[in-house]
Formats: C-alpha cells, sequence, structure tokens
C-alpha cells in the first residue's frame, strides 16, 4: 500500500472519464448512505456509456435492497478498477470484498478518519454524507442526474442526516436535496419509507428501549439496551433497530446518548455513542478500540451489558 | 366582510411597502409556522423601517415563546392595519383576537380552506409552511434576510414538515431552508431545540401511547390515545405531546392514523387524522365538524374516548 493521490471531485470525474470497467464495494452493515451512492454510482456511470457493477454486500437489509438490485456484478465480471464508497478502512470491507483490501483504485469517502488505503482517494470531511460528493462528481461527469440516480442520493443524503435533522446537514446538503427532488427523486415515497414508516414491531421495541433507558452524571449519560430477548419477544428485525442508536442522546440534557446491543450473544455487544458538540463521541470510542465522527461513534467488544455499562460510568466522566 | 383581493408575493411585498403601522395574529394553538413567520415578519418589517408588533397569543409554549418575545405588542399599540399569518378562518382566531375579526386588512396563508376574510388575501395552497411565503415577501421587500429573520423561517418551514420529512416537503422547501441556512439561521441548535430533543417525560409517554394503539380494519386504521391521567403520570407538559398526533399514522399499514387527546376535562377532547395520500383526513374531519388538509386534519367533540373511537369505527369504513 502505497501514499494515495488525494482528487477533488472534478479530478475525481475525469479519472472516471479515462477509465472503465469498475466495481463498487459498500461498507459492512451497509447504511442508506453507501447502498444509495453505490447505486447512483453505478447507475451514472452506465448512463454515461461506462460499465459498473456493485459487489453485492450480504448484509443488505431489505430496506435498502431495491437500490442496487439492478447492478449487482455478475459471477463472470472482471473488473479494471474496484471503488468504495463511504468506507472509512479496510476492517470496514464486507467479508466477501477482503480480497480487494490491497487493490483498491479510488475510494470515495467523508469520514475523517479515513485511512487512505486506496491508489486514489477523494475525501470531503465537511460533507454530511457521500452522496453530496457523489452528487458533484456526477454531475461533473454527465452534467446531469437521472431520476433513479437523484433517488439513490436522497436516500444517501436523506439517511445520513436523519432527514436533515441532525447536526452534520449544511446548507449544501439541503441544496442538493432540493435540486434532487426536482431531477426526479420519488422523495414522498422514500421519506414514507425511510423515516415515516414504523412496524408494529418498531413501535414496541421502541417502548421497550424508552422504559428501560438508564441516566448517569446528573442525566449527562443516558445509556440504553437492546438485548436478544427484546428483538424476540417484539418480533423486531434488523431495520426496525436500524437508527434506535439517536434515542438516548436525543433526550433534553444528555449529552452522551449511548445505546449497547447484544448481537449473536450476549456477550458480543456493539456499542453507539452520539454526542452533543460538547462532547467527543470519537474520543470516547476511541478509549474502547472504536472510532467514527465527532458526534456519532461506535465500537464492538465481548463483554455482557452489565460489564459494558460499568465500564462504560467508569470512563465518561472525563469526557462530560 | 366583502370580497377579498388575492395578492401575489409580490404584489404583497409592495402592499407593505406603502402602509406602516402593522399588528401581526397568529392562530389559535400556535405552531412553529404561525410563530415563526409572525418572528420573521416583524423582525423584516422593523429593518425595513416600518412599525410592526405581534399580538401576544395567550396559548404560546415555552419551545416558542423566544420567537416572537421581543416583538409583542404593548398595550398603547394602535395598529392602522392588522395582518393575519397561517390562520384559515376567523374561529382560529386566539381568544384575544376576537376583536379583529371583521377587520383584517391582510391574511397571508397556505390553507386551501382559507374562508377569504380578510380585505386582501396572499395565499398559496402549494406551499408546505407559511414560510416559504413569507420568505418571498420579505426577499421581495427588503431583497435579504437577516440571520434572526431566517432563524425565525427555518423554524416555520421545519415545523410544519417535521424537520422535511412530511410529504408537504417540496423542493421549493429544501431550497429555501438551505438559503436561509446560509443567511444564518442556527439550524443546529434549532433543530435540536425542535426535533431532536425529547423531555424523559416525553419519551414516558410516547412509551404509553405506544403500547396502547389499537388496530382496526386489519391494520388500515390505528387509534391512539391520550388521557389526562397519562400527562399527569408522566409530567408530560403542552411542548411533549405537540407532534405526537403522526405516531399512529406512521405504522406500516396504516392508511389513517388518529390520536384522541383529552383536553379539560375527559368528555373534551381533540381529535387528530393523520392520512395516506389515498385517503382524505380532511373528509374524514368534516365528517366530525372538523377539517384540514388532504392528509392531516382535526376536529374537537364533547365526548368520552370510548364514545369517539366509536363513532369512527362506525364512520371510517366507508373512507378506507
Amino acid at each position: 500500500m502505497g501514499t494515495t493521490t488525494m482528487m477533488t471531485t472534478a479530478e475525481t470525474a475525469v479519472w472516471f472519464r479515462e477509465r472503465d470497467n469498475f466495481l463498487i464495494l459498500t461498507h459492512r452493515r451497509p447504511d442508506g448512505d453507501t447502498i444509495g451512492c453505490a447505486g447512483a454510482l453505478a447507475q451514472g456511470l452506465r448512463e454515461y456509456g461506462k460499465t459498473a457493477y456493485i459487489l453485492y454486500n450480504p448484509e443488505t437489509t431489505p430496506r435498502y435492497a431495491g437500490f442496487i438490485e439492478n447492478h449487482l456484478a455478475p459471477d463472470w465480471y472482471q473488473a479494471e478498477h474496484v471503488i468504495t464508497i463511504d468506507t472509512a478502512s479496510i476492517e470496514l470491507f464486507p467479508t466477501n470484498g477482503a480480497e480487494y483490501a490491497d487493490s483498491i483504485s479510488l475510494c470515495i469517502d467523508h469520514h475523517p478518519s479515513n485511512t487512505l488505503y486506496a491508489e486514489s482517494t477523494c475525501l470531503d470531511a465537511t460533507s454530511a454524507s457521500c452522496g453530496e460528493i457523489i452528487y458533484d462528481i456526477l454531475m461533473a461527469l454527465t452534467g446531469g442526474i437521472s431520476a433513479e440516480s437523484a433517488g439513490c442520493l436522497y436516500t444517501a443524503l436523506s439517511t445520513d442526516t436523519g432527514c436533515f435533522a441532525f447536526a452534520n446537514t449544511t446548507s449544501n446538503t439541503l441544496r442538493v436535496a432540493s435540486l434532487l427532488i426536482d431531477a426526479g427523486a420519488p422523495q414522498r415515497e422514500l421519506n414514507r419509507l425511510l423515516f415515516r414508516t414504523k412496524t408494529r414491531s418498531r413501535v414496541k421495541i421502541e417502548g421497550l428501549i424508552n422504559s428501560g433507558i438508564e441516566f448517569y452524571f446528573d442525566g449527562a449519560a443516558a445509556i440504553a439496551a437492546i438485548t436478544l430477548e427484546m428483538m424476540e419477544t417484539t418480533g423486531a428485525e434488523e431495520d426496525d433497530v436500524d437508527d434506535i442508536a439517536s434515542i438516548p442522546g436525543s433526550i433534553k440534557g444528555v449529552l452522551a446518548g449511548i445505546t449497547i446491543r447484544e448481537m449473536s450473544s450476549t456477550r458480543d455487544c456493539k456499542v453507539s455513542v452520539r454526542t452533543s458538540p460538547s462532547v467527543s463521541a470519537h474520543a470516547i470510542c476511541a478509549r474502547f478500540g472504536g472510532g467514527g465522527h465527532p458526534m456519532a461513534g461506535g465500537f464492538s467488544v465481548e463483554k455482557s451489558i452489565a460489564e459494558i455499562k460499568e465500564d462504560l460510568i467508569g470512563a465518561l466522566g472525563e469526557f462530560l
């Protein structure tokens, strides 16, 4: 792995124009930004006459599957250039993408923690979503956005900003979202799908989570837990708990909102941290071997919920 | 009350330029749109050299009080022109505004149900919020928006569209929101205040409401109830249940989401109806003496929650 070449969005458009036969990788536990960007980029490159496919991501949830299903790479496909989207490090590659770890031609990302593992990197850490970067690249490359790409990018922008409510939202996010609607993004249907529709299971598990939130440090820290049992009794699926990490952080007076989720066993937990601007989510997570953005981060750990709570309470004091 | 004169936003700007000494009225149970618009218009008119005050609305909640407190009319103020904002009919005037019912010079509104009670009317029913109309008027009048007005208008746009997630949101809503951020609207603080901060009482009462939702017509209708007792046991205040009417309508498969709320007594209820595009909320509410928009309406009735549920279940069949 050598030194990466940093590129602007205009330079990245030229990069695409001069090449062909692309394979696009999304990240582990794919969200609307990585999936929406992959769909929009594949679609835009094809409309421009290029050959582009997306590597199937085995963790794709039903909510997002439709955005990429027309672009999935067949087994016989041999790409010349492998591209990652919204993927800060090779540890975040999907399991079936590991083989490409040392040969990524281009990484397009907005995470300040990007490890610059690709040959070329188009990174804008001021961007709320990768979607805004892909928008600029496609506009520079093709001069326009099709309705299908617009829908994918609207999904990227809106899901990464909690439908434009999170603190990472900028005037540029809203400006691009407006232009995407004018370009034909079916924003009403997308908003309904992505934000305004809760399953009965979601409503039930939200009730359980809300009831169980515990407060520490005079209410400056709130910790919620999602157990395997809660998932089972409410019938909740992966999509139902998609954005649930934002709940404890949204309570008045809370500076650090933490969600501990049991994954495959009671000693395999994923911890999500959401903070106010005065507290670094990245620093808290780094303490536990994780990372992220200034106000949103996470880490994984092999302990019980009770043990993790104890560790967190012991560590949080110095950050609050 | 004679025939109203319909005016465009450009004509309304001229109307303001040629007059002075305004009093601005907000509507009963004031929301972010009516309050934000009143604050922005008063501020903008003052910056332009006019005298403008807002009539104190006794139902203003703490969440919104700050947006208008610098512009409240003192007792001695004698206005030449009384203006209403976001107020579809004189029945929606605040109690202390009733005396002006027959002498409204100008009404600025976006409700298609506006009864055209004012001498002149600036009505744009395609606008998601009154805020977008006020934006156009202020731009036409003064050519710019101050940071203070921008914050008020951002509040108007964002609260009337559920932070840009509701179906009424248009590309123009997002375009104007983007311009308002560039003009200095403190969008991060506002989003946190308006959308991302829940009190502990809110979290608790949401849990109770979620647990009690009942489904009818094969899940096409969902009915939630908020009793006086629930408000008391959770310590919830008015601001805590502000936008709670959207909960039952956001459940998958629900075409009509209905929230029944006990007000001052157990036989004084307010009913909110939220629907999918295929079902008319206005028509359902009109059946019970209320009204509203195509997908959001309401009515008040002096019956118990159980009686209202029975009436609704009897009536809903023909609408679903």
